[in-house]
């Protein structure tokens, strides 16, 4: 089905919130089978906003819009879709049955704009808002379809997995399935080289390659009468694409590599610990995202200076003088030090040159090594990296670190 | 005036990439005093390229677009916008040269395709494209503009930074000058409470408040005549401003704390190191993503068991029996015996409950000591902060570490 999605806020119209709604709807909606035909966003204006309206129904079967459902004077979204849509509001007692107990279970007192949020489109299907308070919906006229959420994403979100996900499958006969299988250590254009034969005779399964921020993944997706038989086509295709990338894979199930990393050291009651130096803190801040994981990581150290890599993990003055901080012996020794000190299973390092300064022709910036202790033995990894910026070097170190863990594991 | 975005490209409607160049022209355009009416995103087809400029075109005097201005056969805009405003488009030789001087110095093969991008609608301004090959332009009919901008954010920002913002400027008699202040410590309603009589009499310099990630700023913002004539006007409110919330204020050039902060050390010749457990190396990674911070950063440890707790910092077993790895007792003793290992002059030190779990209801998911060492003095902040998820508690930590710094120097 052809859709558009309309964000209402002024505020997005002053740059002073990204629109993270829009790229998950349209994640979504892409997921579920539809063509997302346009993204439009309006301030809080009615004449401009029943404009657009009325504009994305001409050449779409559904619009969903964010934002605009609130309880005070600026939201308006509710009014005229209404409007728009040929219908009246009304008031609504089971809607107002459940805000009046929202209210009470939050010992929070109910103003007199808050019932506006009971009043609704008369033909309405009413979506429960579980984590705030103004209530979505979707209203009908001839064949084509509006679909109001809030704005705060996460309310959106929530609603839309729980009500307007099912909602919108209502209106197909078919069902959808699929994975998204995560990939490490190869890019998005030779990911579709590898692929290009089963991409370009795809009708269904389909196969659609993804890249960010360094990663590359491959969604595979079926659309077929049954659950069933969708589950089988598309993991009927992931052995093809295992067959061919199986050893970039990570995940089958969209997890994060972080997240993959974690899991196998939890289940193996194995400890992590880590030293870095160009990376300066990110991988500790990236593993102690995860929560649970103090589970398995017990220490980071982030050695900036030469003189902590050697107070706080015994790098030898002769190591740093004869090879530089910057080499694959400094590595090894930061990840064997760690061990002495920390004792964990698994003791990863990284010393390189982030930039934009401190780069030679010798040793550029980019160069970066990675050290790991594992089991008794101690191995390195040398990446040469493309300076796009001490953020992207340092994103990809972070990576490069997992990744070796995840791999000798 | 009144102005339109539109971003071109299929990926944006798929949600591949976030669109984050439509925030940057916002807030800029905002800035210019520009009315940013809408946002609107289209794929990579000419038909409804072309109705969505000719819509832009209708309510706005400017519509921006980004995108599909290479060298494929999918990029279109030039095209379509030449045909929208009735030009023809025409080989422009210098264009061509600058073109192959481009390839010719990064020893690149000019191929055929790439010709296209000297092809330049005939009435054009054309815009020169420092990161990148394919040029920008500004072409007019009847007193509207429409002005085109390649997709990939780093050539787009540097265009506009360089020739779009000058060229806008042009358009307009007046000069607008502004003033980002950053403030630490005051929410956006209370900031507003503040400013709320300045605000309301507000015709010129005007002031507005944003709020971003846990830190309120205001802009204060003049358009007249003459640079002189603005600058004096926003200087003079700034004072105002200034006498009010005094005590917050970090920053009145739009720096982040971070940098505010590093900058202070820098100066003073001063050393600093870190000591985490909640936050577990986020801090560090925050100071570390500054280059040159190697200039005052020594180490950052990132003890996240007790036992690390106790071997790195030599914290007492019996402070963390007595008090809990989470209390002002064990973050003092954490600073103090980052001092101890390091001798860095400035020793900062977090422990905290980020959640999840590890709550309880004497010490819930949202309670954050920082300890700080400086000058021969020890000190805390007892921080109890909202629990909306981790990686805000984690966030808001590091923002308090920084301003504890930040308020000791």
């Amino acid at each position: 089905m052809k859709t558009a999605i309309l964000s209402v806020g002024t505020e997005l119209l002053f740059g002073q919130i990204v629109n993270t709604n829009t790229v998950y709807l349209s994640q979504q909606l892409n997921l579920l089978g539809h063509d997302v035909m346009y993204h439009y966003t309006v301030g809080d204006n009615p004449k401009r906003l029943a404009d657009m309206i009325e504009l994305a129904l001409e050449d779409c079967d559904i619009v969903l819009t964010t934002g605009g459902l609130g309880p005070t004077q600026d939201d308006m979204t509710k009014e005229i879709a209404c409007q728009v849509m040929g219908d009246e509001l009304v008031m609504m007692d089971d809607v107002m049955e459940e805000l009046l107990a929202m209210f009470k279970d939050t010992g929070r007192k109910m103003t007199e704009n808050n019932k506006k949020q009971a009043i609704m489109p008369s033909r309405a299907v009413v979506f429960h808002n579980d984590a705030g308070t103004a209530p979505g919906f979707a209203l009908e006229k001839d064949g084509k379809y509006i679909i109001c959420m809030p704005g705060p994403p996460r309310e959106m979100t929530r609603m839309f997995e729980k009500s307007v996900k099912p909602f919108l499958e209502s209106l197909s006969d078919d069902v959808i399935y699929y994975r998204m299988i995560r990939t490490f250590g190869i890019g998005e254009s030779q990911l579709e080289t590898e692929l290009l034969d089963l991409i370009d005779v795809q009708t269904d399964p389909t196969l659609a390659t993804y890249a960010k921020e360094g990663e590359s993944s491959v969604r595979i997706a079926s659309k077929r009468a049954t659950l069933e038989e969708a589950k089988a086509a598309v993991d009927d295709m992931l052995e093809k694409v295992r067959e061919r990338i199986g050893d970039y894979i990570y995940s089958c199930d969209d997890e994060e590599l972080v997240q993959v990393v974690c899991n196998k050291l939890i289940d193996r009651g194995l400890t992590l610990s880590s030293a870095e130096s160009c990376t300066g803190g990110l991988f500790a801040g990236t593993v102690t995202a995860i929560a649970g994981v103090s589970a398995c990581f017990d220490r980071g150290l982030v050695t900036y200076s030469n003189q902590a890599k050697m107070d706080e993990l015994g790098v030898k003055a002769e190591t740093l003088e004869k090879y530089g901080a910057v080499s694959a012996e400094t590595a090894m020794e930061m990840a064997e030090g760690l061990h002495r000190v920390s004792g964990s299973d698994v003791c990863v390092s990284v010393t390189g040159i982030a930039g934009p300064g401190g780069g030679s022709a010798e040793k550029p910036v980019g160069l970066v090594y990675v050290g790991l202790y594992y089991d008794g033995e101690v191995s390195y990894r040398e990446l040469r990296l493309r300076n796009t910026g001490r953020k992207w070097i340092r994103h990809r170190s972070v990576l490069n670190m997992l990744d070796m863990i995840n791999k000798c594991l």
